[in-house]
């Protein structure tokens, strides 16, 4: 029989917080009859988010095309999406049940270059797109390629999304974590980055790629222009690749923040020799499609055999899933000022962002008011990443750094377990995003239905002040 | 920038026949007008089958809710499909829009236990079943989670599907290739298996399990009950566990040969002791979804540590699409007797099923009937593997096997790139697959429409006798 020791110890020490031990005590404690906020995971709609209208009535009428033979049919859905619907089939005639090419369609891969010459005024290839099941397929296609042994490493942010750490373990890279600057809005900062990757490379480890979340997860920080080109800048000087993770370019909820893609900035600067991945999905934005599992990875300044060889792994998995494919063609090709879906799918599209933008100030203001919390208020993303304060506990500073973590580990995943049995609340430890020596955070999402957040809040601080008056007593 | 000589070396040694160098020059020739039969892959929507109708209706629905508040539905549905959507939705209110537990929706896991329990009359748990994005996904999961490192390998068939050649080569694997019997029809030799298990161990190679393939790919031969328990008792004797790809089980065309599982062998045996990895997929049988990748993994006597392993490491990409997982669903709780769609559905599944049937006989006798060609007629599965005779060439008594290897793959290579240009069907060389040295195959499927199955095999035979021919007064 397989045994647990006989296992990949890669895979035994992969680890991802955002579905880790709290998560399933929660699910424990639904299944007993309590309620849960799952504040853990970016996941809308099972929050109550209702899919855009014109996005599912198109994927209903390509799984069942008879549907477009009825008369019915013009009485239950707009005419564009009944004529989208029979273009997509005159396209690609198999629709939704059969392989596409590796890549994915090409006429959806087309109307992403589109979208992203539409949105930044560049360029762009459908050659040099392929379409993945989400962005997390994307990402670990990358790290498979980039990764030829165990001292090749990427740089990723502290606190950064744990899927980075987790697929860095389980296919055999290093993490070269480097800080995020909490204090200025969570921007990335030139020093960190190059005392990083010179103390990487002090230890023996080649940095092949330095991986950025903009919008920012955990943090919700949307990087100005000058440090995305800081950030181009500082790869170009060191050779290293650049996986962009831009899922979140909907979710900026500051009109005075705009959405600056490394695509665009590079473009502008006529940066030709570093090689970028860009990452976009379905599952985020205002679509949060999270279980149609669509995305794509764009890829830029890359050489075409290093191209056929992404397209190679991806024809090992055959394809993205086609439904996921034609939600990314819907995300990148929306309904048209003159068709009858506009006007509902505008209005759909602006409730949402209006809603989380709300959503996210007054979980933010309302946690900046919680004496021993403090947090930066979310401008883009679906996250906070909130500070807490601990009375007490060890002296750390004499702990070697592994056992130092370990501790503090220990004292967030308790409060946030705590916090879980007490409230129903379940956020995710601010140890599983990685945090500075000495602080203590949560990442919660703003995504539960705006009359809870209130209620959220006000039951953090009861929490917070009964938890830390106990351990001050104790 | 990145580079080709920086790339991870085991990807650029990954090698996927069916999507190879052959296939993407049909594609070129499509592209400039030509037609080409696409017999590499086994993509049956892509050559005309009809998806099933119930299928298609349930995830229409499913995906526009709204549909279900519109009299019209009623018109355009049948009632228990329009039962069955409502059930789903009130089962798992988000639908298709948010992600599931990473193990996939718990009430698709609990019907695919009780379809394994109807299909062998044995016991199966829920808890014991993990949704994938197809078949694809769960074996490579579970080759990441076997290996410890490159000493550590798995027995593969020759022939085999190259999903595992080219899977264990990017997780970084030994392939332990095992010869198929094809004078008995592709079963397995005892004495095979033990020959080749204990050549590994004496190169050092550590054999973690064995992967069967029935019916089989690219065989299309279907296994007796006492070969399967001939190949459990080798597992046990050897301590591997069993990869169990039996995603053709529906595809059997000789009503003398029932599918037999391991799962069901294993139970009658009485077996506790050898870890077992069943997998089945949406995309084969009747249903052939391939554009929906569903599919799952059966685990049986596994310890729930390990377990844990596997639905961590599923939760690093967090879930399976949730539309395929309803097209598992639905492919293991088809329509019962009595309810509406029953009749229709027996009728599209019997109908595919016979003309499948048809099709691997017409195809099969008419090869056999080609001079300088010959096949095991499918007894099941969607593929042929077409033994050919080629005239001529080197002297390979005297060459290192590498170098043999090499010389034969580029003659039924250039074989089947002739066939291409000259006649547009796309098949896949034996070489992709694996063969005993000095014999030449090809793998094609008999998925073309029926009336076009008669002129491949005519086009076959002149191409055959002129290719053979030249080669011969060359």
């Amino acid at each position: 029989m397989i045994t647990i020791d006989t296992l990949s110890p890669r895979l035994l020490d992969a680890r991802y917080a955002v579905r880790g031990p709290i998560v399933n005590r929660a699910q424990q404690l639904e299944e007993r009859g309590r309620t849960v906020i799952y504040c853990n995971i970016g996941n809308p709609q099972a929050l109550q988010q209702r899919p855009l209208t014109y996005l599912r009535q198109l994927l209903s009428l390509v799984e069942y095309p008879e549907l477009l033979r009825r008369a019915e049919t013009e009485r239950l859905y707009p005419a564009d999406i009944v004529r989208r619907a029979r273009t997509i089939l005159a396209q690609h005639p198999p629709g939704t049940g059969a392989y596409s090419q590796s890549p994915g369609l090409p006429f959806v891969r087309q109307a992403v270059a589109d979208f992203i010459t539409k949105r930044d005024g560049i360029p762009a290839d459908k050659g040099h797109i392929i379409l993945t099941d989400g962005a997390s397929k994307g990402v670990q296609a990358v790290i498979t390629a980039l990764l030829r042994s165990p001292a090749d490493g990427f740089m990723i942010p502290i606190p950064q999304y744990p899927l980075y750490s987790a697929s860095l373990t389980l296919y055999g890279g290093a993490r070269i974590g480097y800080f995020l600057d909490e204090d200025h809005g969570w921007q990335l900062d030139e020093s960190i980055l190059t005392r990083s990757i010179q103390d990487a490379k002090k230890r023996g480890i080649n940095p092949r790629g330095v991986v950025v979340i903009n919008p920012g997860n955990p943090t919700g920080a949307v990087l100005s222009a000058e440090n995305i080109g800081m950030i181009i800048r500082f790869a170009k000087t060191h050779g290293l690749a650049i996986i962009a993770d831009e899922v979140y370019q909907e979710n900026i909820y500051d009109q005075h923040l705009p959405f600056w893609s490394f695509a665009k900035i590079m473009a502008e600067t006529g940066e030709r020799d570093v090689t970028l991945f860009s990452l976009h999905s379905v599952s985020k934005g205002f679509l949060g499609e999270c279980g149609h599992r669509g995305g794509y990875v764009e890829f830029r300044n890359i050489p075409d055999d290093v191209l056929a060889q992404f397209v190679k792994l991806q024809s090992i998995s055959l394809c993205a899933n086609l439904v996921g494919q034609l939600a990314t063609y819907m995300m990148v090709a929306p309904p048209q000022q003159g068709e009858e879906s506009y006007a509902g799918y505008i209005s759909e599209k602006e409730a949402i962002l209006h809603d989380l933008k709300a959503k996210a100030e007054i979980l933010g203001n309302g946690i900046n008011g919680i004496k021993g919390m403090s947090v930066t208020v979310p401008h883009g993303a679906m996250y906070a990443f909130v500070r807490f304060e601990l009375p007490g506990g060890k002296d750390v500073a004499h702990m070697r750094a592994a056992e130092r973590e370990a501790y503090e580990e220990e004292r967030d995943s308790a409060y946030c377990l705590a916090l879980l049995e007490e409230t129903g609340i379940c956020v995710v430890p601010g140890s599983g995003f990685g945090q500075k020596p000495g602080t203590f955070h949560f990442r919660t999402t703003f995504l539960p239905p705006r009359a809870e957040i209130e209620g959220l809040v006000a039951k953090l601080k009861t929490f917070h002040e009964r938890y830390t008056h106990d351990m001050s007593v104790a």
